[in-house]
């Protein structure tokens, strides 16, 4: 507060400072607020101290997998990387320009977009509490922009209902608010919740659900230049002598209830999807690549591995070497393994190690999704609707599409996800060859964009139920088959130790890959110095 | 759908697409869908055929007058444009380094941020709807970025409550729709609302309820594994054995009640704040300055206008014009002019209008406004508390705190706008020395962010009513002056016609000034094309 001492105004600022109340309390609050508290990822492991000469092979070069690599080498392991793709990065991916890959079933995927337009077939937001993923891609260079999830122009749509017409999400919201908050003004002022709500919060609660409701002096939610304000005018105010602005009408509750939208808006309130979210510039697989370029000295793509054998000192993995033409067999011993292959693929491979372990490998089934990327001549969502970024969701199969956070604004073309489900609508996907894939989302989004059929230029698709390399999208846990096999599955079975999001409490998301493989490092280090 | 002849799923697809009910009456109603029905902005104007030889003269180089100066040239008028300052652009402005300026009392606000850092003096931020500044922007190249209204993680505040500990947004938000759905739903279950909502409804409604508001079996909101799946855990879910996740606890009702901090989600529910919103990147001067350097052989800065008289064959301009050191008087006469000139200053000047003009003119009292932008030597926001963009609400005088949008992730120094009020606080802050108002903007805010202390650097603020070439901020409407002086402030006087913010029913945003700007060229070249 220096230089005040000669302002008249000194005292009645001092005066509006001193009424700042609950001060002595803050500062110990304070340390409880940061994210150090809550995260199971507290800042980057500083392990010390391997044995010398000890020596650990991963398997599988995604995120958990060199999560771990790069932790154990920077301890002082010898750390070799083995990787069954011609990439490194997993499940963090991204189909650019060029690229083609062959799914099971011999098809082979093409993405025919133009330079620089793309699809994540994984991973493609990243929530801000996901401090694992972010710490390692500030570390590792990796730019980010932020994610719109939630767009209130985007759309919410029901195929029986509105005669098909989409409602916009922000619509939607508000109305939901504005119909709650009139039934429970209507039932505290009738006095049924007299019980529940004492007399002083009685009023307030009155008056927070009139503001939050936008509800009129009767408490009521209807079509008024206030709820306009809110939820959008059918004219919006102009400027000079422009028409008058016109309000807006509310969907009746009735009519959202029948329609069962409410229930998408939990895509918005989820944790998961707050505010701020975020994607790397260009494409998740930017994830991935760093990752790759970070632990390249320790990876041999191009590695099937074949035979995972433990003994009393070490594990010996045979593996198929394709790096020149045809694959030659070779093996490859440590003092430990640390595998993230997927247990869809692992329970496949011949592994010894004890019966509890495989009972735990075999428990967690893999979940089906796909996903489709519809590239367009041009962003006609932005250009003819106004809709940047966002999500539209829909009772079609398609389930949601959603449009693209990166090169708003730009001229020329852009990709939309034309589809993303699981579950059953993922099985029907599946079993549709690639062109068909395109062709059924095409089919089924042009009910809610019109422009697709004037407008469409490729399209490329991931059924992940396809995909040799994990033969699903993730691992699924129960409550049961957690209690009973997570903690088997997550141990160290003499020698060898799993990772992956399937070992974690974070399951598909790429944070649960990393905080997995930094258990794992932790836990094998301090085993590894043990066994000295 | 070609290529789908062999297939054997066709058959399923086809039945699949067919259950897509709705769809012929989705064509039309697609129609609606676009912005063109709601916007005051259609498309660009094109203004043609101004009659030979007519001449405008335009008051103010800010976006209103430069809107109606782009589109009258185009449509062949001769128009100069007459500005006070020495720079375009009017309160579409940031502040950079190195910049400076003279207050109203002689004092000198300087901006010391480092290279890259500013503070948007004026407007900030840009709703998708507002459509017409987007057109301008895209049109005349200036790149934009998402601006983060709503971040979950930012926080609100309250000086008396929760001991002055500051509360997470997504906190509050998730814990009042708990608890509105935990009330609602036991008004409904014991049949108070039935008069209202009929059984079927009933259902849904309660079955909505449940899930909006994460309730759980009995319809009660408590602390659970599922409620933290949409508030957030104590302790997050990790990776491998990481000590389990622990759930989050909702506050109380009563607490929030009490509060008062309810009523500050409307900042993020009114349709202005709704996502995606936007900011040029590099401040929102970037308008101000394109549509300068569209416009800039038509404008003359440094000219303080002093008279303006109109009589039956045009009007005549007298101003001050600075541009070679000491001031030399001048004249510029026109057929017709735009004043853009703010009411808070244009009462002052000598100007020829009716008199029912001269009454409008003197109905529109401005409102007032401070900003006062915190340059940090780090961005503890991010890297402490993990807070990316979004704003955080308190009822200390400094009302709100933003965290840039851009930049984020950065290394180094970051700017907050540490304040930004109207109203009561706004005048206190006007009482201030520049250095004052940093002094008490960090004073307040590091009750909610200690780190101010440590690591603040520099600052430096726009009080309105200081600011000479607006003496206020924006115009303020009352319903009753507007239905009494409105349209007349906006009619054309004989020869001369007002634009500006001031001049529409978007008091405040640059979207008024723009439509304003679009609505007054129109109504004046009709005008002027009457009188050949």
């Amino acid at each position: 507060m220096k230089d005040m001492l000669q302002s008249p105004t000194r005292r009645q600022l001092l005066s509006m400072i001193g009424k700042t109340a609950g001060a002595t309390a803050m500062y110990q609050a304070m340390t409880t607020l940061g994210f150090a508290s809550e995260s199971s990822f507290k800042e980057e492991m500083e392990l010390k101290g391997a044995p010398p000469g000890a020596s650990i092979i991963i398997l599988g070069a995604g995120l958990a997998g060199l999560t771990a690599a790069y932790e154990l080498r920077k301890a002082g392991y010898s750390v070799k990387v083995l990787e069954y793709q011609n990439r490194g990065g997993g499940r963090s991916w991204t189909l650019n320009s060029g690229d083609k890959y062959t799914e099971l079933g011999g098809e082979v995927v093409t993405c025919d977009f133009e330079e620089g337009n793309y699809l994540n077939g994984g991973p493609w937001r990243l929530p801000t509490h996901h401090y694992g993923v972010l710490h390692y891609c500030k570390k590792f260079g990796v730019a980010m922009e932020p994610f719109i999830q939630e767009n209130s122009r985007a759309y919410l749509h029901r195929t029986d209902h509105f005669n098909g017409v989409p409602q916009r999400l922000g619509d939607v919201q508000t109305d939901i608010r504005g119909h709650v908050s009139e039934l429970l003004s209507k039932a505290v002022n009738v006095g049924s919740l007299d019980r529940s709500v004492n007399k002083e919060d009685k009023e307030k609660l009155l008056e927070g659900l009139k503001g939050w409701g936008v509800l009129d002096k009767d408490y009521r939610y209807l079509s008024s230049q206030e709820t306009s304000i809110y939820r959008g005018y059918d004219i919006n105010p102009g400027g000079g002598l422009m028409p008058n602005a016109k309000p807006s009408k509310p969907i009746p509750l009735n009519a959202l209830l029948q329609s069962g939208m409410w229930s998408d808006l939990s895509n918005f309130t989820v944790y998961d999807h707050h505010p701020t979210m975020f994607q790397p510039v260009g494409g998740m697989g930017k994830i991935g690549d760093a990752f790759t370029r970070e632990c390249q000295e320790m990876i041999t793509l191009n590695a099937k591995v074949t035979r995972i054998e433990q003994d009393d000192s070490g594990v010996t993995v045979s593996y198929v070497d394709s790096n020149e033409g045809s694959g030659v067999a070779k093996t490859e011993r440590a003092d430990w393994c640390i595998c993230t292959i997927p247990l869809s693929v692992l329970t496949q491979l011949d592994i010894n190690v004890s019966k509890s372990m495989k009972q735990a490998m075999a428990a967690v089934p893999y979940e089906t999704s796909f996903k489709v990327g519809l590239e367009f001549k041009r962003r006609f969502w932005e250009e003819d609707e106004w809709i940047y970024g966002g999500v539209t969701y829909t009772d079609m199969p398609i389930t949601q599409i959603s449009y693209p956070s990166g090169g708003m604004f730009k001229d020329g073309s852009g990709v939309l996800l034309g589809g993303y489900g699981f579950g059953e609508t993922s099985y029907k996907f599946n079993s549709l060859t690639p062109q068909e894939r395109i062709d059924a989302s095409l089919a089924y989004g042009k009910y809610i964009h019109p422009q697709y059929t004037k407008e469409f230029r490729s399209g490329t698709s991931v059924v992940w139920h396809r995909i040799p390399w994990t033969l699903g999208c993730y691992g699924i846990w129960s409550d049961s088959s957690r209690e009973q096999y997570y903690d088997t599955l997550c141990s160290i079975d003499n020698r060898i130790v799993l990772a992956g999001e399937h070992c974690s409490h974070i399951p598909a998301w790429q944070e649960g890959a990393i905080l997995s493989g930094l258990d794992t490092a932790k836990r094998l280090h301090k085993r590894a110095k043990l066994a000295v």
